[in-house]
């Protein structure tokens, strides 16, 4: 098709000149100065790639094993908010081009449509994602749910325990949509505090959660359990520790704190510390060379967020599948041209110039 | 209150659209270059937080202990020359919001109103900041004063013995205003050099004092004595071995010498040389993850000094309020999403990808 | 001469304003981001010289031995496909230009003009370019080829097994001029993906070729082997282990996948593993001190690539001439101002201040 | 006086202004791509000062001992040619406003005045600066006139064996002023090559020189030998073993060769080196911070080139002897806010944050 985008970066500008301002913003912001929202993309350019020759490899398998599932893609489709702001058929278009691609989808607990209707869009695999609720019975509530309609993991978010400050929603007076389940028009919750953006269910979840949870968690489903926002070699061995089945390398995509580390510089001691617990790396992911990179430093698959959004408002679940495919057909090129004819060939070795940690 | 400004950059863009331009450069210049004044301040963007999850913490308390005395808040007021070229209440609208957002005030040596007035003006807890003066008599003159007006220590300024290049007042043939007690339009002394812009009483300040002159000051005064200027391991360690109470990391907000280290690289080997001598940090604070990562590497708390003169020109007392509730709000939101309960519990942990000193 | 071009990017800007823009695009651009074209050029700037005094050398002597072939110059032309792009005597001037200043042109396997016809151009020793295509006899047929037609070795260019992603061909739909042998006007073959720009004859080369065709193609000819493409310590090890007679450093000129490293960081490793394989290295050098830094750190001489072109656009193979004699004189003035009378006296001790790798 | 400048750079804007554009390129330029003409100026920025505080210093001592000889000021005048060019009195100039301000002139081979001439003008000291000619003899007749007429030390000038390329004068066309004893209009010699721009009497200069002839030189003269242009370790020990008194850390002002290493990351290990000879820095000076930094790294003076045509150009002798002022009064405040009451206390301890060298 002529015309079409051919990056991620010509996607994002579609998306900018087609949503409202307060949307695009919300989309695209991050908290306060949003210096960690620039640096977890452009570190990835100063990290540089030592590609190997002859060797004989015909072609590259891109697919790779996620919680014991085969998918064809290393890169998902992280849970985030209200994918009606992009796009009329939100989440449903979402899960069908995850499945139309071949790869997993986790559906936000602030999803626009049911849950239950997004299980029953298409075929793929998905993932459900909630909170350790102040109310521990929401979270078992929607845990149960879950497994009902099918997902294959339950995804907790654990770094949104507190209302971020995110100046551009502040400046908008920004109004979050309301989620399925929630009247047309719903006021947002009160902000915690008058500086902060508090725009979603924030005030419901429980800062007061900790490691214990785990257990009681692992008592009320067999859902294999997918941690989100973990960014320390601590944190990650607490999850090794505590039976977690998967971690996700996170910063919130640079919208809740600012100034915390990149992703991309956090996954090396993640991954270490990890032990058999599998790690994805979520923030950042623009260019095939970026999946190629995090899974060599240690990521098992990567996951995409507001690239989704792009993808939804350029065109509904077909600009979903276009995003995955550049993505795709970017990954394939870069194994090719760096001599891994698959996934797991992918080592520590293909990468050089990493910047310096204390 | 809708409208209000949401962080301290835009309380700065008030206070610089707001302030005669002659004023403005003196609150916000520094010396010659404007090197160091530019780096304390841009340094804290590089350092990255490693922020903990699932720490179990309902909510974060703010208080800190200093020099024996509770207080609310991990940040206080710097010494800083007459508050009146921002606000026509001075520091006696300082006092007044430094005792309604529970934290100290330092008045300065050269306050536009008498500091007998400002002792009176506000509750709150309150230093007094001196010099070793030529005349050590003008020195005890001032301490009897601070006794017998319960200010609750003695802050000793030593970075200031000689008239500073600042070459934004050269240029403006900037007079200081007159402080407590001088005659209105008094001419400022002469100054010692004809390229250094010599606007404040430093020609009375002794640069032939020395460590020995710690003994006879703390054998005229009772009040625990405080130190500001310290920049390197070997002063700090002098401090302890001169028995001195606390000292503050400060290079004289970038004003005094330019390309001398920044406060926050500082601040590590200060640190770890000041024993039992309480360390604060001063210079570059305008986020709450300022505040939280000079508590990480080894501060009890921070001082603000251009800050408070933003929110005296924005409004006065509660100009100053709502400054340091704009931060207050910024550090508990650190705190709770860094799964920090109290400010002890920030440690060096937190932090990573320091820049690196030789 | 009055007027001419003094330095390498003033014979660019002529180019620049010279050629087709689609031609320029597809000459000056690089893969997707571009951010290795870019690093490969810039940070030779960032690579210090130390100059030695008192040396007591009369004058240089820039001539090196290559493939034990005595050439009077440190550098070569690279091979680049279809030099008409440039000036309509294609490699026919390349070739005169090369013979006129004494050094070795390569002829590309994409040659404007027959291969055969650019030998009896010049009297100057060539190089021929090819791949291991899929049809390992397409090989041998042209490998006979340069035997029958006097060229002095075989270069393989390993690199290019895959489509690359180069956006500005992608924009510009560009079609590539047909090279010799082809019909004018013949179609590309189709692009492997949409994606990218597979705009020659790539898709017959092999991307399953192995370090076991090494022994196959020494079975076939009797000409020094050269490899194109290696930037690692490993490969350079293998085409040491495989009898490779020499290696050039190169990635392509940045034009095929992006964030690989550049060629002078991947220098020192690959020379030291590379034993008594002859070392070369290509992409980025502009000026005199960038040969001389690539010979310090470990290049027996240094390829051209795009500054041919450049030097075709402004005056065909007397504007390549000029090309070389810029560079001629440049490196023999800083061989003089340090102390360095001949290419091999040039060692690891000129240089200092190099990026950091890990 | 009102309105003088008040910094080095307010001086250079002003000369800038002033001169005719080829004069002022000429002066202002650098080799190529001028790279090390600015580093060797910025990276003193990124130097850091480490303040002692309490050092109970009444004042500061700037005074230096240079060749045995006491001088004012830690800071003297680079030899330079043809101070013509920004003045009417020239070197004349130039000599009154060093005894003046109680330093030493260098002055060069290429001087507007007859040095005899310029011997007479100012009762200050004096170096004389020369070549080792190809003609030695022109190198012993112009000693033997230093010694009649008074001057203190024979300086040789060692990097500038070859003509360089710098490229705003060969666009310029630039003819070089005549050196004193010229006829006025003379062309310059022929350059070399057609792309240098050979525009002093370095072709008279003798590239063969090499280290025995520091014997032959000291045998013709009892004058202290001063040698200008080292810039490493292994050159700063041959100077110790030969015997020489001084020598100058230099890269020529960044004018002869690019990309070399700048003077203050060199000095560090050539000091080091240097052992019983004395060291002086060259190159980037423009505040006093500067200077204070090159003598804590090793320097026993450092020296001004550019800043000194400034000075002539803003107002002759008067404006030199203000550049002078100015600079030596922010030696004296960076000295006294530093703690350090005379040069010889400045150490290593007193600079922190270097960049990196490998």
């Amino acid at each position: 098709m002529a015309g079409e985008p051919i990056n991620l970066y010509e996607l994002e500008a579609i998306c900018e000149g087609t949503l409202p301002q307060n949307e695009w913003d919300y989309v695209a912001g991050g908290a306060t100065d949003e210096i960690t929202l620039e640096r977890t993309r452009s570190v990835f350019d100063h990290i540089a790639l030592r590609p190997r020759m002859l060797a004989g490899i015909p072609d590259a398998d891109l697919s790779v094993s996620v919680l014991g599932q085969h998918i064809g893609l290393p890169f998902m489709l992280s849970p985030c908010g209200s994918h009606k702001r992009a796009h009329e058929d939100g989440e449903l278009a979402s899960a069908r081009a995850a499945a139309a691609a071949g790869t997993i989808l986790a559906v936000s607990a602030n999803c626009s449509y049911a849950p239950e209707e997004i299980a029953r869009a298409a075929d793929g695999p998905k993932w459900y994602q909630t909170y350790f609720y102040r109310d521990r019975e929401q979270t078992v509530d929607r845990v149960h749910m879950a497994e009902e309609n099918g997902y294959d993991a339950i995804c907790v978010t654990l770094d949104a325990v507190w209302p971020p400050k995110r100046e551009r929603n502040i400046r908008n007076s920004y109004q979050r949509l309301p989620t399925a389940g929630e009247a047309p028009g719903l006021a947002p919750p009160k902000d915690l505090t008058k500086f902060n953006s508090g725009i979603s269910s924030r005030s419901r979840v429980d800062p007061g959660a900790s490691w214990d949870d785990v257990a009681w968690l692992r008592s009320v489903t067999n859902l294999p359990i997918v941690f989100k926002g973990i960014i320390t070699r601590e944190d990650a061995a607490l999850c090794a520790e505590h039976g977690v089945d998967a971690l996700i390398v996170s910063n919130h995509g640079g919208r809740n704190l600012d100034t915390t580390i990149s992703t991309i510089e956090a996954l090396p001691e993640v991954a270490e510390a990890a032990g058999d617990v599998e790690v994805y790396l979520d923030g950042g992911i623009r260019r095939g060379t970026d999946v190629v990179k995090a899974i060599a430093l240690g990521a098992k698959a990567v996951m995409l967020g507001r690239p989704m959004f792009w993808g939804l408002a350029y065109a509904g679940d077909q600009g979903v599948v276009h995003m995955l495919d550049i993505l795709r057909d970017e990954v394939e090129t870069t194994m090719m041209m760096c001599g891994k004819a698959r996934i797991e060939d992918i080592g520590r070795d293909l990468i050089t110039r990493l910047p310096e940690l204390r």
